[in-house]
C-alpha cells in the first residue's frame, strides 16, 4: 500500500513558527473501518486559527498534541467507502489534517458537487471562510445600507468575503492590508470604497478618520493591536464590533500591553462581541444557501494562494501568519 | 433678596480633582423667566460621571467650561412659578448643579410625591441611579436565574442596586468593593452572595474564581482597570458584560495600559458594551414603574453618603471619587 505522509506538530512554537517546529513523517495509509471512509487529500486548508492549536493554552479547542498530526479542513477524493453515502471517486470536505490520507466516519463529511462550484471553494467562500464572514458580519454586526464597515486582514480569506457582502448590503466598505497590491486588489477588484497598507501608514488612526468621514460604524477585526486601537477611536455612536481574529496578536512572545479602550465603549456606546462560527452550526444551512446564491449571481470573488506539495504546508502556514497569502490560503496535495 | 452660592469649575483637574479645582462664587437669586420655575435646591447629588465633564476632551456630553456652575442632578422645593404645573412648596427632582437657587424651564422638572418614598430617592434608587442598574443590567446583560452577576463599585450608588436586581432576579451576586466594611454592608445588609475588598486582595482573578467557581455570566463594570482584567479571565461562554463607568481611569494623569483582552472574547464568545441610561429615556416609565415597585415591597434597600452644606460639596466629590461614600453619595444643601 502507498505510504502516507503526514505532518505533525514537533514542537510547540515560540513566537511565529519555524519550519522545524513540524515534523513530515511516513505512516500506513489506514484501513477504513465500520461505517468510515478512506479519503486522500487533494487540498489542504490553511487558517489562523491553527496557531491556537499550537499551543499549550487553554481555548475554545484543545491543542494539538507533539507528535500528532496537525489538524486542518481539507477537501478530498474517497478512495474506498464502508458508508453507503459515499462511492469511490466521490469529492468530499472533511476536517482529516495535514496528510495525504485518512480514514474517518461519513457523517464528518459532506459530498461535493464538482460541476457545482470549483471544489475549492468549499475551503473558502463556500465552506467555514464565508460562513465565518456571514455570521460575523451580518449576525453580531447588523450592517446597514449606508453605514461604513471598516474590515482589517481585508485582503485575507475571510475579510475579502466581509468586504463584498458588505458592499452586496449597501454599505461603504473599507479595508486595511499589509501591502499595496492587496490594496489595489481589494479596490479594483473587490469594490471596496477604500483601503490602506497599515505596513506604510504612519498614523493608523488619522487615516481612518480620512476614509471613513462619517465614523465607523461596523468593525469586523481579523488582527487586533495597534490596528484595531486605531478603529475603535473612530466609532460611530451604538457601533458594532465583531472579533473573528487577532493574528497580530498569536505569535507575540509575551502578550502585549495597549491603552484601556473601555472607556471609549461609553462614550460611543458601542459593543464588542466575539464569535467562533461553529456556534452557528444549527444556522449553516441559511448561511451556505445565501453564500450560494451569491457566488452563482456572480457577487462573491474568491481568491485563492496555492501552495504546492504537502510537505511545503508548514512554510506556507509561516508565510500565511505574515500576510503573505491573498485570499485563502491552500495547499494541493494531490491532484 | 437672598444670595445665591455657587460652586463653579475654577481649572481643569489633573488627576484626581483638588478643592482648589472648584471655587464657590456669589450671585444674586435668578429671577424666574416665562415658563420657567425657581428652585432652592435641597440635596445635590454626586456622581462620578462629572469627573468627565470636568475635561476640557470630547465625550458624550460638552465639558463644563472654567467659570461654569458645576453641573449635577438635584431635588429641590419651589419657591416661584410662573409654570402652571408648579406651586410654591412642591419638591421636585431638576438638574440644576452645583448652586443653591436656580431658575429653568418646568418642563426639565419632575414633581415629586414625598409622602411615596424619601425625597432624596429620586437621586438614587428611583432615578437615574435605579435607571441605570436596571437597564445596564437587564438589558445589556439579560441576567439569567441561577447565572452569576459580577459587580465592581458594589457598594456605590449604582453598584449596589445592581446586585440587589441581580438578587431579585434569581441570580448569584458577588460584588468588588474597596472596604472591608462596605463587603460586610454587601453580604450582610444587601444580601450579596459573596464579596471582597480589591484593597487587601493580592490576585484579584484567583479571588473571583473562588467566588464564582462556575464562572462569571454577567459582569456590571463601574471601576475598570485591572480589577476588570481579572473578571475577563473568569468569563463563562456567551459572557456578557456591561461597561457603566471606569472609575479607576477618571483621574489618572496619562493613560494606563492594559493587557490586549480582545483573544479573551473569542475565547468565550463574549460581548462588552457600553451604555448611558440617558439613552433609555423613552423607556424611563418602564424602568421606574419596575423600580417602585420592587422598592415598595422593600426589595430595594437604599443607603446614602451625606455630606452637610454646599460648601463641602468639592470635598464629598473628591471622597466619592476615592471610593468614601457606601450607596449613593448626597450634598444636604438646604432643609
Amino acid at each position: 500500500m502507498f505510504h502516507n505522509r503526514q505532518i505533525t506538530l514537533a514542537a510547540r512554537p515560540i513566537g511565529l513558527p519555524k519550519e522545524s517546529d513540524f515534523r513530515l513523517v511516513e505512516s500506513p495509509v489506514p484501513t477504513p473501518g465500520p461505517d468510515e471512509v478512506l479519503v486522500r487529500t487533494l487540498y489542504l486548508s490553511l487558517d489562523p486559527y491553527m496557531r491556537g492549536r499550537m499551543n499549550d493554552a487553554k481555548s475554545y479547542a484543545p491543542p494539538v498534541q507533539i507528535g500528532e498530526v496537525m489538524v486542518g479542513g481539507t477537501v478530498c477524493r474517497v478512495e474506498q467507502s464502508n458508508d453507503p453515502n459515499f462511492q469511490p471517486g466521490d469529492i468530499v470536505v472533511a476536517n482529516t489534517g495535514w496528510q495525504d490520507y485518512a480514514a474517518a466516519k461519513g457523517k464528518w463529511m459532506r459530498k461535493l458537487d464538482p460541476s457545482a462550484a470549483p471544489i475549492t471553494t468549499a475551503l473558502s467562500v463556500l465552506g467555514h471562510i464565508g460562513l465565518t464572514a456571514y455570521f460575523g458580519l451580518i449576525d453580531i454586526c447588523h450592517p446597514g445600507a449606508g453605514q461604513t464597515v471598516v474590515v482589517s486582514g481585508a485582503a485575507g480569506a475571510v475579510g475579502s468575503v466581509v468586504g463584498q457582502i458588505a458592499k452586496i448590503l449597501g454599505c461603504r466598505a473599507i479595508g486595511i492590508a499589509g501591502t499595496d497590491a492587496k490594496v489595489r486588489y481589494l479596490i479594483d477588484e473587490l469594490g471596496f470604497d477604500g483601503a490602506f497598507n497599515y505596513k506604510t501608514t504612519g498614523d493608523y488612526r488619522a487615516r481612518i478618520k480620512e476614509l471613513c468621514p462619517g465614523g465607523v460604524d461596523v468593525y469586523f477585526d481579523n488582527v487586533g493591536g495597534a490596528i484595531t486601537d486605531a478603529v475603535l477611536f473612530n466609532l460611530n455612536l451604538h457601533a458594532r464590533v465583531s472579533i473573528c481574529g487577532q493574528i497580530s496578536l498569536y505569535n507575540l512572545e509575551k502578550p502585549e500591553m495597549g491603552p484601556r479602550l473601555l472607556p471609549l465603549l461609553i462614550v460611543y456606546r458601542a459593543r464588542i462581541e466575539g464569535f467562533l462560527v461553529s456556534d452557528y452550526a444549527p444556522r449553516f444551512g441559511e448561511g451556505m444557501r445565501q453564500l450560494t446564491t451569491w457566488f452563482s449571481e456572480g457577487k462573491l470573488r474568491h481568491e485563492e494562494t496555492i501552495e504546492e506539495g504537502l510537505e511545503n504546508a508548514p512554510r506556507a502556514f509561516i508565510g500565511m501568519l505574515q500576510g503573505k497569502n491573498t485570499g485563502k490560503q491552500l495547499v494541493r496535495v494531490s491532484t
